[in-house]
């Protein structure tokens, strides 16, 4: 035996939890050995089903081939086999994945989460490490809540704020308040999936819309600045977020437009890099094994960060940021960029089981 | 004879110069009679100097490509050979073209012109006919300033700002004061001319970055939201405009997320889509040849306007608007585009022209 | 009314079932009357049921949109509705296809059609007009075999082989025998439909398979080379063909090396070139609307034809070819391209309804 | 002192030399020291030269950007800095090359050389360590002709063709003569350097042309089979190979469909997938540091080896083959895939180097 703590993945065969799998070979602390995905998998060996579909490099993990398939709605099949799971569901309806992922949690499993149907219950955390680690101990309410032991449900944020919510909390935390932002973003076909999205929108092409993305993008950093108050997380009241959010024709690594307006007190440029330099979270101060070294890095290029030449930046986990410059109607403006299916998917959900390890939710 | 008028072509053997030649085939008004280049490419067939590099479709059209190239250098030469000339001079630096375009008009020859050099010189009218046709009569004082009788220089703004300045003004000329705009453009490859932008940076990528472009995007529509008084343009005072400008892997067709803050008076969404709608101008009034029908073309679909399908609406010189709502941090938002290469770059210049003939400087 | 042929398409919100509705705008012949679909789209309007699938260009043709669409599977329905139709049926069994094809034909209604089902039935002519334009009096037979009156089934071959097989046959009619040719294509995505290829396949990225399309490649040729015999049609023994089907990241055109070997006469690359340029064949001759005035193109450049720059030579009915040299194991080697969805489906289906007309067989 | 040998990169700064940097970090063996590009290149720091055109990922290795770039065109400059040097010289002529590369020879530094200048130098080896390494043997002669004691040239062949030689001659050795080949490829943009293709060539499109191509993966071959006798290499007669070069849109990853006429000896499918997978050469028997360690991998999936999926096989060293099957002309076909600018330039270069070392052409 290895040691390792045994997880699950929930949604195995689909894009994330390809992800999952890939990013979790040699994982120092866990080991995938259940694999769950619809019915109409179930039974069969998951290179079988997943065969011509697989999406990352060109194999299969080694070892994880082999495992049978098993049913996703089954929580019981997982009792045993894994100690807590990562859930990529894919389900026609989010009350469908809420009602799932409490039934692991109810059989003591907990479930670190993909999926947005969790995103808005008050006493799951939204988690992005380096900002709200904190937030995790709303777990305890949510286990009272519910009356569970051991299980519980936390969640991760939509990929498409994950290339500047870093570098601006990093500015809140200096002391820094942000009052207004202008978001626009390009975002990388691998966010939906696969198939996901045809050739024929993407070549000699950009689509400027993605379904349900740009409310996401100016709701959810309003809970992950929020605090824990009274056994809940009460969204932060600002900033004001208004994004535009597009589909491009790039694999992988989404990219952000930013400007920001500060409140009475404002940083100069220099002092935002020397801010984004020096910056650390909790996952820095934990040495947490996905944790990147440096969470922001800044270039000093005139034209980057680009999604390929910068998005593998510390393991895909880093955030890469440029182009910052005064802003002639906000105070600040920059660019932003991380891995969407990395920091922004899987590795951002290995990364929250890490951290809930750490605060012991995973003993 | 075809009774045409004359025209020259000044950067023939260019991208612009090559949209020009392409788009003034079966012209009801101008025939392309002289082309002139670089020392290097005079004396030689045009068909000789532009060869594999001919980038629109698969033939030179026909009757040009066995025109010999002039130095464009020497403006002598166009003497007696073409009534007017259209700039897309390409040197190192902007004071020769000053220079040069100057020359040409000294010599009786006008410059409609899509070089920068001379868009801030305050008697050259920098016009798109939809929105400041009346400009043109800058001309008078340009003439009387050099002492000029029949030459003269017009300009055509940037191609980043066509995607969303005929919108914008159609609010405006409805009386809806704009305060405020955010812009973020997604830029066409063409934008950069041949071979411009490198394959290995538009695979799988984008480039968060246009040299020089956010500062003509933010400055630009301050001279043509302005105003001809004491024989010069005086810019206009606002609206006040933040841009990122990036260039993404689309060979035609800027796309502009576009965020507007009005002044008191705000239109409803409904307003503002009957008011581009109904929305015409001087070149629609004169049913000038280039004159789109519609100027503004609405499109409800919900992932619309987009370049490969959009671009060429009215022979790529309508702008595709779609997208309009609400917006959270300043009143609408919607996303723009326009065919850089016609309308941003070669159509607007023979616009531009159809204009200057219309109100009878070319005669 | 018209005064034109009213016709209907069979799968008219499919792709090549748009690209008919697209390219019969305006036909000197043909009306669209009549579209049918599957059962989910019955009794919706064209324009609800293809909403933002539309492909081609920005809108819908004029006329079209608010036609109600029909269940394709109810062959009463098109009776006095149309006078034939354009097959792109999508089923899953190729029996189907041809037993739906049948029964139109049954009701009197000719079947000209995209669909692969048919095109290895003996009696059904598989054509490209300029090359077997007499197979189609096989339909004489056909008719007497099923006692038909006027209907009757006639169908096109597949796409890939568009690009090279006008070239060949000039050979061939200009007295050289072709023993044996190697074909390597490089494929359009639109040849897959919509949603069709992914496009994270697509970007940086090529797919070195087409699921059946280099038995299509290899055969098909030789029932379009084959003889009118004793009431079907008699495959050619020749030539041998090899073939590799690739997808490239394309939206429209199929470019194919093709190396060649004769018998004992070899033409000259002079030759060649000549026999092509002078090449024409029944549509030619017949003036047919949809005909390509030269249908080989010849390009001189060292780099040319190229899927973007040459696929719509002549309305994207020509083919263009290049690059023809010594092939140091065979004797001639060239580049052939063809606008796929055009000359390669519904254009080159067009072009067999005129064809069809002309020798009698719509009356 | 790291122990490791002291290298120089000639072209240091171009596309082949910052591969050479890249893939030459934390090798065992070999440490870069010296780095040397044009006159104007040098006396600055390579972070300067290099900039915003680094090409691998976001950094250049630690410790080479503070390096002073020398100028290439001086060798004297390089005694004493290196103990040999990679040459990814790009001079306008041959010529030059070979008098410049001579140069270092004279001076007691070895050149592993990517040009293709004394590619035909017939006591200069063209390797691939799979296949010819014997060929270095022709050095004890090489250097008798030129009085040198320590230098020589070495040059590896052309990138097109390393995705089939390593599979075709595995065939080979395995007793069955390969007497005819079609080879037609499809290559990545980074085998034209940076800035290379032009993304208007590049995008909706692909160019059934690379200047030079053909002539080499027809010719380079027969080198390679070829023979060391009398001191020199005597070319092999065979295989005849006719080739078709293009250019798709694909970062990294030559592909190429190949067709092969056996000898009156011919291996069944299964044995040639015996032959491959069994394959080993020189470099996997002295477990060289860069040697893949199984150099062909087949590929059971029916759509591949596809290049992004595959190329970075075994650190790119590998070469991955798939969609073996009868071929209806010759005997077998396939597809291969190699990594271009791994296997196919500066990782190949490495291997050169390291077998130099083994076989103590190098000490």
């Amino acid at each position: 035996m290895s040691g390792k703590i045994p997880v699950g993945i929930l949604g195995a065969t689909g894009a994330v939890g390809q992800n999952y799998i890939y990013l979790l070979q040699n994982h120092p602390w866990f080991e995938v050995t259940y694999v769950a995905a619809s019915p109409r998998s179930a039974g069969k060996k998951y290179s079988e089903c997943v065969a011509s579909k697989w999406l990352l490099g060109a194999n299969i993990p080694e070892g994880i081939g082999d495992l049978v398939v098993q049913d996703a709605n089954i929580p019981q099949n997982a009792v045993g086999k894994c100690r807590f799971v990562f859930s990529a569901l894919e389900l026609d309806s989010k009350d469908e994945i809420k009602a799932l992922e409490n039934a692991y949690a109810g059989l003591g499993i907990p479930v670190v989460s993909n999926a947005s149907a969790h995103r808005w219950t008050d006493n799951v955390p939204m988690i992005i490490p380096e900002i709200n680690a904190n937030h995790v101990d709303v777990i305890k309410s949510q286990r009272a809540a519910h009356g569970w032991d051991k299980g519980f449900v936390a969640v991760k944020p939509n990929c498409s704020i994950q290339s500047y919510m870093i570098p601006v909390y990093a500015l809140i935390k200096a002391g820094y308040e942000v009052k207004r932002m202008f978001v626009s973003t390009m975002q990388a076909v691998s966010g939906a999936g696969y198939p996901g999205v045809p050739s024929l929108d993407m070549i000699d092409n950009i689509v400027p819309y993605i379904g349900g993305e740009e409310e996401k993008t100016e709701k959810e950093p309003l809970k992950i600045f929020g605090t824990l108050e009274g056994g809940k997380i009460v969204n932060a009241s600002g900033p004001l977020i208004a994004a535009h959010c597009n589909r491009v024709p790039v694999i992988n690594g989404h990219t952000a437009c930013v400007s920001l307006e500060f409140g009475d007190k404002k940083p100069s440029l220099e002092e935002v890099k020397k801010i984004w330099a020096e910056f650390r979270g909790y996952p820095q101060e934990q040495n947490l094994p996905f944790a990147p070294v440096q969470p922001i890095i800044y270039r000093e290029e005139p034209n980057r960060p680009q999604p390929r030449r910068d998005r593998d930046e510390d393991k895909g986990m880093a955030v890469s940021v440029g182009r910052l410059r005064e802003c002639p109607m906000f105070d600040i403006r920059f660019v932003g960029l991380s891995h969407n299916t990395v920091r922004g998917a899987a590795g951002g959900g290995i990364l929250n089981a890490e951290l809930l390890k750490a605060k012991g939710y995973l003993a």
